[in-house]
């Protein structure tokens, strides 16, 4: 019975052989992703369950987004109790037909007010927000250039590219070739300045106030991404851009509230005709079931919290340096950055895989390969993501770990060990 | 502070300008959107209160899209309640990265199970779903012409327009239609069939049988879009590719989680080839935060209940018949449909927000206008959505209140009672 209609029957052989050789060539690549199965348990973070099978094992999480292990806080998880007991499960309409909440509407306040703008708009991730946001203003802005860092989050180039309008990419945080672009570009012609704060796999952080003087000379928009920012740096956890004093020099900021803040979501922030404009004309956002309100009433208890506590980013600046020092003392290819983001060089899918298959098998540490499409290939790397929950005991395990497996185990062995678990 | 960034300064002038110009065309045209700001009350749905400065007013929702009322059902609630005392608010990652928790790997077998389908790939929603399942799908066949119902929801439009390849535009429903275009296209072309089973905002429904013998004439997938069904039909809440017996015909089946199930996110349900090729290959299934696992928790409960209870289907179907008839006794042009969507023409997009706010603010009646672009213009409507716990006393406070507007009102003072409410 099942698979009946995709799989079997000729007239369908030839869509699935198609579909066959495009996996085909990700696996060939070693691309493949299996997807770890993940028990958490509250108040536990980091440590985790993995699945497999009838089993679970015990394990170490040292490759979670929950930066600041926000998604098991105390008053984030009263806060969605209480929405559940008050208002129910889902919204029951999209934001415009029955959709809006109370807490939507708390909610958008306050990230207006958490990077000093007129207004904000809640989408249901930061994925959504940034193709839903960069598509429209291609449309709503004729002719405009997008001037795009090459390094851009997936997100940014699908809005890019939907909005259908001209783009020049320029390379990664290089101020003289943004330049270079934008002076080829006529003054009246509209421009955005797309770009991120903190670039999520290598670590780096945007010359936010060079960006925005060239911004200026040149009479474009600046778009910021500060989805691995947002709750972590700056006074209230406003971004870098906050922490670096130039929040009001950006014209419209994209953030999540699946990273820092531990729930789930996305927005921007920016003037209130800007916001209007893209709440009139994204179908990204007019089209699409609203956030569940105990989503919303979690992320609006974190931002609460962050704005007034500066315990956790500063306990979680401190494990990123301490994880840094530990893994350069062991003489580790820490790929280097001013960030909370903690890259080791592996440079081989293969290699990248079968480590992370070993670290999880027989140490109970979880990390995932990060393989192309994500970076490029040639620089596929272990991704580590220290929290404040992470102990020095934690650290010392992992950089054990690591040091038993890079310099006892040789690719060759390190690869048979993860043919013989596959 | 606020706004310094956009809406102030000369840099700026001339973007606020473009984007006030749009929005001035939007009012201009009727239709601009203010979002109701409403408090649901758990337990009792439809009633809930909409907030306005400091007020709140006792309303009956009569738009919500939480057609049987599931968002509130204890056992959805508990679930939710369950997963956050287990496992913390958010996933803390993507699929890929730590965000595959034991509720989306239960949850997708549970969704290829409802339909018959090898395998199920969750998406934070049923828009994300259309438009990363129908773009990919363009991108993994080369050549692949998709053959779109006139009526596609926005998410499906997007998909096929972001996919860029080749495309035909059929009249409604329309089989000569189709199979004309069908017949122009070389058998070994690549073809997918987009629709929907139930349309929302009319509430027509596909002759889903006599489209899945034409895909196997011409050698075409088929895609069906069971977004206003999942839950509602068939005797397992497959949809109404289930109830009519065709849901094995199907190739690709796309749902919601927010609507009939009452919480959140979408998904496809395919083969497990073809479901792999998006997991793999489809960026917006790839580079977002899972979705949070208490929504995860509480669409599985919602659809396993829902899998073995006749109940709230039957009530539903009952309750929409009943208003129908009584709008049909009382001469309201209701458009005629066999599903559970009541639409009463309008026809005018002034007249009918203007209706709306009356309704709402004389008679605490909640009902969003539908105008352009949801709708083609001069076909505004009132969309009205019984769920199974509405009761007969509601019914007659509605139908009499529209009794009150329509005939002793008419639209010159319909106008001026909203003008002066503006
Ligand atoms: C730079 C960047 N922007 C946007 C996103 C999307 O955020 P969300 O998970 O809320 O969709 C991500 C990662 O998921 C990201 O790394
Ligand atoms: C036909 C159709 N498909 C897809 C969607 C998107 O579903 P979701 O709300 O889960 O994004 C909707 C409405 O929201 C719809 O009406």
């Amino acid at each position: 019975m099942n698979g009946r209609a995709l799989g079997s029957g000729n007239r369908l052989m030839n869509y699935e052989q198609m579909l066959s050789d495009a996996l085909d060539t990700v696996k060939r690549e070693g691309r493949y992703r299996v997807f770890a199965d993940v028990k958490r348990r509250r108040g536990a973070f980091p440590k985790a369950e993995v699945v497999k099978g009838e089993a679970a094992k015990q394990i170490t999480v040292w490759c979670s987004n929950d930066y600041l292990g926000m998604g098991q806080h105390p008053k984030v998880l009263a806060a969605m109790h209480e929405a559940i007991d008050l208002v129910g499960a889902g919204s029951g309409g999209t934001r415009n037909i029955a959709g809006t909440t109370h807490y939507h509407v708390e909610l958008e306040r306050e990230l207006a007010d958490l990077h000093g703008k007129e207004m904000a708009l809640l989408f249901t991730s930061a994925f959504v927000a940034n193709e839903a946001a960069l598509s429209t203003l291609a449309t709503l802005f004729p002719g405009c250039v997008i001037f795009s860092d090459e390094k851009n989050h997936a997100s940014m180039i699908a809005g890019i590219r939907n909005g259908r309008g001209p783009k020049q990419i320029f390379v990664h945080n290089d101020l003289a070739d943004l330049e270079a672009r934008l002076q080829k570009v006529p003054r009246d012609t509209p421009k955005i300045i797309a770009f991120e704060s903190v670039y999520s796999m290598d670590g780096h952080v945007a010359p936010i106030a060079a960006i925005c003087d060239l911004a200026e000379k040149y009479n474009a928009l600046t778009y910021l991404d500060e989805v691995h920012a947002v709750g972590l740096y700056g006074p209230r956890g406003g971004g870098v851009a906050e922490r670096d004093g130039v929040m009001h020099r950006i014209d419209i900021i994209n953030g999540t509230l699946a990273k820092g803040f531990g729930v789930m979501g996305g927005y921007i922030a920016a003037s209130k005709t800007l916001c209007d404009a893209i709440r009139s004309y994204a179908p990204g956002f007019i089209f699409t079931t609203s956030l569940a309100p105990a989503i919303a009433a979690g992320a609006l208890a974190s931002i609460r919290h962050l704005k007034s506590s500066n315990l956790e980013r500063e306990q979680h600046q401190e494990r990123a340096r301490a994880l840094k020092r530990r893994l350069a003392a062991a003489d580790f290819p820490v790929i280097s950055g001013p960030s909370h983001i903690v890259p080791v060089l592996v440079a081989d899918p293969v290699r990248c895989k079968a480590l992370t298959d070993v670290l999880l098998d027989r140490y109970g540490i979880y990390v995932q390969p990060i393989n192309y499409p994500t970076v490029p290939r040639g620089t596929e790397r272990l991704r580590l993501t220290p929290s404040p929950q992470h102990t020095d005991a934690d650290m010392e395990h992992l950089v054990n770990a690591l040091t038993d497996l890079w310099s006892q185990c040789p690719l060759a062995l390190i690869e048979s060990l993860a043919e013989a678990a596959e």
